[in-house]
């Protein structure tokens, strides 16, 4: 198959907030009143995680329904810490995003443990996300 | 300062949406129907490009602040290309994850080029988002 192709685009609203729009779609992206925004949405790096939950939600079926596997239900949890230093510029010691990220994959089903190892594997080695955050990601960042 | 936490919770709620909870918001991601879904929100790889349009745009305004540019409007456009071969288990020559994402950031602003340059630069020195893709970023993946 040939490249699939995403693009999103946001005029800014404030300092914090901006508008997204994707395809049909548009949802706000803001910051909580402790990082200088009026909360009128989730703010990036949450909207981040959910990408990855959201992800692996798609990666989990396809391959469950490959391998056999029956979902009854499903609960993904993800979580991450970030030192706001480097964001803030006070210090450039820590990195500046994510330092550890925690995926939860909570699975109701009566596949075998041995079935579901192979199953998390799978998804990690075939989820877009998941690669993008484990591996470097070419990025162009244009000024116009 | 000390890190601070992320966290989003969600449960399946098809074989590809998911309607992700982050702290008071939530919202749904799903896939169009070409991959499978019922397009009922954005999927999972316009997220992350949004998450990405959304911090780039948080530390514009905050590092323009710190520098004395006024910016008029600021607006952000984010592309990105990936192979589905891997994801539908075809192929596993090109990666997962998108190959390249392209930021187009288009200030309306009177700053100087120079200055501009170096405001670029410090985005992209501390924007977590940023980090996160350029870097690898260690993810502890769990099976409960």
């Amino acid at each position: 198959m040939s490249d699939l192709k995403f693009s999103v685009m946001g005029e800014a609203e404030s300092q914090t907030r901006i508008t997204v729009k994707a395809r049909q779609f548009s949802f706000v992206i803001d910051e909580p009143p402790t990082l200088g925004g009026d909360d009128l949405g989730a703010n990036p790096v949450e909207y981040l995680l959910a990408s990855y939950a959201g992800c692996v939600n798609v990666m989990a079926y396809l391959i469950a329904n490959e391998m056999g596997i029956k979902l009854e239900k499903l609960t993904i949890k993800v979580d991450g810490n970030i030192n706001p230093n480097r964001l803030f510029g006070k210090s450039f010691e820590d990195r500046a995003g994510f330092k550890l990220i925690t995926l939860n994959l909570q699975p109701v089903t009566n596949a075998s443990p041995e079935l579901l190892s192979k199953w998390k594997s799978e998804i990690k080695k075939r989820c877009p996300i998941n690669d993008n955050l484990l591996n470097p990601t070419p990025v162009d960042f244009q000024l116009a």
